[in-house]
C-alpha cells in the first residue's frame, strides 16, 4: 500500500459516538448554580440536535444528506504511507498518515463547522459567535457559515490577528466579520481592557466574549471547535475513514497518534479505534501534547471551567487550571488549558495514552516530513509527526515492526513566518514550571459530585 | 460523477510528446549567430535527456521509475465536479476540474521541477540555478533539487521577493538559496542595477541572470519552469489522468480551458486532447491569458528572444515583444512577453484557441469558487475559471449543455493579500494599449527562416 483513496461512495454515513461507551461521564456543571447545566441554560446558545448529540449514549448518528454533500467536497481524504519518512529515520516500522489538510479551511475543523452551521440553521438560527486563536477553526466555520447563508462573528485573539493577517483575510473572503479579541463589544472584553489595554488576548478569554454575545442576543448561537462531546462526535469520520483504508491497505496499525489541544482532532482519529480496543483489539492511542501547555501529562483530573471569565459549564477533564496561561509557542490550536472531558475520561480510564514534545523537534520532524513527503505541516500537527517520528526511532533501537498511524489534521502555508524563525534558529523549548502549575491548579471551581 | 480518483497503480507511466504531430517546428536560434542553436551552446546549460525530450518528435517517453515513486507523493490528483458552482452560476453545463494544488510547492509545476531535477543529477549535475517570478516554479525546483540532493539558487523577481516572503521561507525551508533579481551577482543583474538602482526586477531580467551564471559555470544548470517542448511533456501527465478520469465518469468534455502564461499548464492538460482532435474527436481546447498580458490574442506569431538581455535561444512563438513590460498584475505567473512554442504553433494552426480576462473578473469567479467548492485558487488559476464560468453563463443564454473542463493548476494559500485588495475595492482592470504592443513588437529579432 502506498495510498489508498477511499472510493467517494464508501464514505462513512453515520457518526460514531464513544460516549456509548463511557456511561459514567460527569455532568457540565452551571457555573452559576453549581448544579448540572440544564436543557434551557444550553437551548440559548446550542441548538436541539447539537444537545442530543452532546449528551446522548446512541452509538450512530446518522450523517444529514446535506451535510455529507458538503463533506464530499474535500472527503474521503486521503491515507497515505509515508515510506519516504521510514527510510529517512530508517526505521523498521510502518509510518501511514491520514491526511485532513486537503479541506476548504485546510485542516479537520471543517468537519464539524459544516454539521455545526447546518443543525443551527434548521433551527432556524441564522446568526453565529464564535473564537478561533491561530485561525484555523474560525475559517472553518467561516467557509460553513457562507454554506448555509448565515452571519457569522468570529473573536480572534489578537495577537493571532495581527501576526496571521491571511487568516482574517482568509475568513473576510467567505463573508465573516473578525474582531480582535479583548475588545470593547462585550463585558468580559471590557474587563480585560480595563485591566490591561495592551492586552494579547487568550483564547479563553475569546471564549468568554463569544459565549457571552451569544447568551446575550436570541438571534445568536455559539459554537466551539473542540472540547465538546459533539464535536468529536463530528470528527470520528477520520478515525472511521482510516479504518476502512488501513483494512483495504490490508493493515492495522499497533498505534494510533493525533495532536491534541482540545481533543477533537485526536478524538476524531481515535474513537474508532478505542472502540476496537475496547472489543479486544490490541491498539494504542496516543494524544500528543506541547511540553508548553502538558495538559494531560502533567494536568489533574478534575472539574474546572473552560474559559478565563468563568461563564461556560464546569466540565470534568483533564486541567493546567482555567487561569493557566500558556507560553506563545508556534502551535496556536494547543494552547488550551483543559482537554475533552470525552478525552479526558478515556485517558483517566487508561484506554489512551498521552506523550508530550517541544517545539524544537515539532519543526525538526515537520521539516523532515515536509522534505521526504512533500507537504508543509501546520505545527499543531507535526506535534503528531513528531511523537510518530521519536516512536519510529525507539523501535529501530528495539528491532520492532509496529504500524504507525498518525492524523496529519492540516496543512502548515499560513505558519512559514514559525518555519522561518526555526530555520534562523529563533526558537526554543519551553517546558511550563511544575510550580506555576501547581500554583493555577489551586484555584478549581468547588463541585459535589 | 462527482469525484474521480484514480487509482494510483493506474497512473499513467509515459508521457506524451505532441511534438510528434508537428512536424514543422521552428528550431531555437542562436542569439549569437543568428542559425539553429548547435548541440554544444544547449548542453551548456542542460542536459543530454532534457535535450531529446526538447526536439525528439517520439510520442511517448517513458517516465523513469524514480521520478514516477516521486510523482506519486501526490499524484493521481483528483478529478471533481464542480456542482455547485453549476448551480452558482445556473448554467446547464456541467463543469468538472482536475486539480493540481494538492502538490507539495501548491502546484502543477511540481511536475516538471521532478524530472528536470533528476535528469540533472543522474547526469552528474549537483547545481541548479533558475528564475521566478510569484515564487511558484521556485518553490517547486526547491522541493525537487532537495529530494535529489542537489544544491539550487534562485533568483527571485524583486518585486515578489519583498511582496511575498513566505513564497522565500518555503523555498529556503527546502534549502534553497534565493537571491532578489536584479543582483550583483551578473553582468545581466549588474547592467539593470547600474541603469536604475532600485529596479523592481521582471521575470525576464531573472530568466537572464540564472541562464548567465549556468553558462558560465561548469558545475551549474539551468531549469526553466515553462514555455519549452520537455517542460509540456512532464506537464502531459495531467491531460492524460484527465482523460482516464473524464472516461472513468462517463463523460468527454466538448472545451478544456486552462491559464497560459508560459504555456506549460495549458499545454499540459491540452496535449493529450489536441491528439484527440486531431484524430477526428469534437474537442475545443481555450488558453486563457490576462487582458494586461494578450500574448496569444493580441501578440505576433515570430521569432523573438525569451529574455529581455537577449541571452536565451530565439524562439518561433506569440510574442509582444520581448521588452514588453506588463502591468504589475496580481497573477504574476502570467506576466510573460512570449509563449511556448507548441501552444504558439497549436494556436497557429487553429487546433487550440485563446480568450483573455480581466482580474476583476479573475478575482469574482475566483472568489465564487472559493465558497461554492472550498478551495481558494491562486489567482493565475482563476483565469480559467472564469472563462469557464463565462462560457457556462453563455450557454444559460443559449440553453446548450456542454461539458467543460477546467484545470485548477494551484491554491491561492500565498494569495491572500491579493484576495484582499479585491474585497477592498483596490483592484482595476488594466488592458494594455494597442499601441505600445505595437511599439515592443518592432523590437523584435531578424531571422531568416
Amino acid at each position: 500500500m502506498k495510498k489508498v483513496y477511499l472510493n467517494p461512495a464508501d464514505m462513512p454515513t453515520k457518526w460514531y459516538n464513544i460516549l456509548s461507551e463511557l456511561p459514567d461521564m460527569a455532568p457540565p456543571i452551571s457555573p452559576a448554580t453549581g448544579k448540572p447545566v440544564t436543557p434551557q441554560e444550553m437551548t440559548a446558545i446550542f441548538p436541539e440536535p447539537i444537545l442530543e448529540q452532546e449528551m446522548s449514549p446512541q452509538a450512530w448518528f446518522d450523517i444529514p444528506e446535506k451535510v455529507l454533500d458538503i463533506l464530499s467536497l474535500w472527503r474521503p481524504t486521503p491515507l497515505i504511507r509515508a515510506e519516504r519518512l521510514e527510510q529517512a529515520l530508517g526505521t523498521p516500522c510502518k509510518i501511514y498518515y491520514k491526511y485532513e489538510g486537503t479541506s476548504p479551511a485546510g485542516s479537520h475543523k471543517t468537519n464539524t463547522a459544516v454539521p455545526q452551521a447546518y443543525f443551527n440553521k434548521i433551527c432556524g438560527i441564522n446568526r453565529i459567535a464564535t473564537e478561533t486563536g491561530a485561525g484555523q477553526w474560525g475559517s472553518a466555520l467561516s467557509f460553513a457559515s457562507q454554506i448555509f447563508d448565515m452571519q457569522l462573528r468570529v473573536y480572534m485573539v489578537k495577537v493571532s490577528y495581527f501576526q496571521k493577517p491571511y487568516r482574517k483575510s482568509f475568513m473576510n473572503m467567505f463573508g465573516a466579520e473578525v474582531i480582535p479579541s479583548p475588545s470593547t463589544m462585550t463585558n468580559a472584553g471590557r474587563e480585560a481592557l480595563a485591566k490591561d489595554p495592551n492586552s494579547n488576548g487568550s483564547l479563553g478569554l475569546a471564549i468568554s466574549e463569544a459565549v457571552e454575545e451569544a447568551a446575550s442576543r436570541k438571534d445568536t448561537n455559539y459554537a466551539l471547535g473542540s472540547v465538546l462531546n459533539h464535536v468529536i462526535l463530528h470528527q470520528t469520520l477520520i478515525g472511521l475513514e482510516a479504518q476502512k483504508q488501513m483494512e483495504l491497505g490490508g493493515d492495522y496499525p499497533d498505534m494510533v497518534f493525533a495532536s491534541c489541544g482540545g481533543g477533537s482532532n485526536f478524538g476524531g482519529i481515535a474513537a474508532p479505534f478505542v472502540k476496537d480496543k475496547i472489543d479486544g483489539k490490541k491498539v494504542e492511542c496516543i494524544a500528543v501534547e506541547p511540553i508548553s501547555c502538558p495538559t494531560l501529562t502533567k494536568g489533574k483530573y478534575a472539574f474546572d471551567y473552560g474559559d478565563v471569565a468563568k461563564l461556560t459549564p464546569i466540565l470534568k477533564m483533564y486541567t493546567l487550571g482555567h487561569d493557566f496561561m500558556p507560553p506563545a509557542i508556534h502551535a496556536g490550536g494547543l494552547r488550551y488549558h483543559g482537554d475533552s472531558p470525552i478525552v479526558s475520561n478515556l485517558m483517566n480510564k487508561g484506554l489512551i495514552g498521552a506523550r508530550s514534545v517541544g517545539q524544537l523537534d515539532i519543526f525538526k520532524y515537520g521539516t523532515l516530513f515536509a522534505k521526504t513527503e512533500g507537504i508543509v505541516p501546520a505545527p499543531e500537527s507535526a506535534h503528531a509527526i513528531a511523537a510518530t517520528a521519536l516512536e519510529a526511532l525507539k523501535c529501530k533501537e528495539t528491532g520492532e515492526k509496529k504500524s504507525l498511524l498518525f492524523c496529519l489534521s492540516g496543512h502548515g502555508f499560513f505558519d512559514m513566518a514559525s518555519y522561518d524563525q526555526y530555520l534562523e534558529g529563533k526558537l526554543e523549548d519551553y517546558a511550563y514550571p511544575e510550580e506555576a502549575i501547581e500554583e493555577s491548579l489551586k484555584n478549581l471551581p468547588q463541585v459535589d459530585m
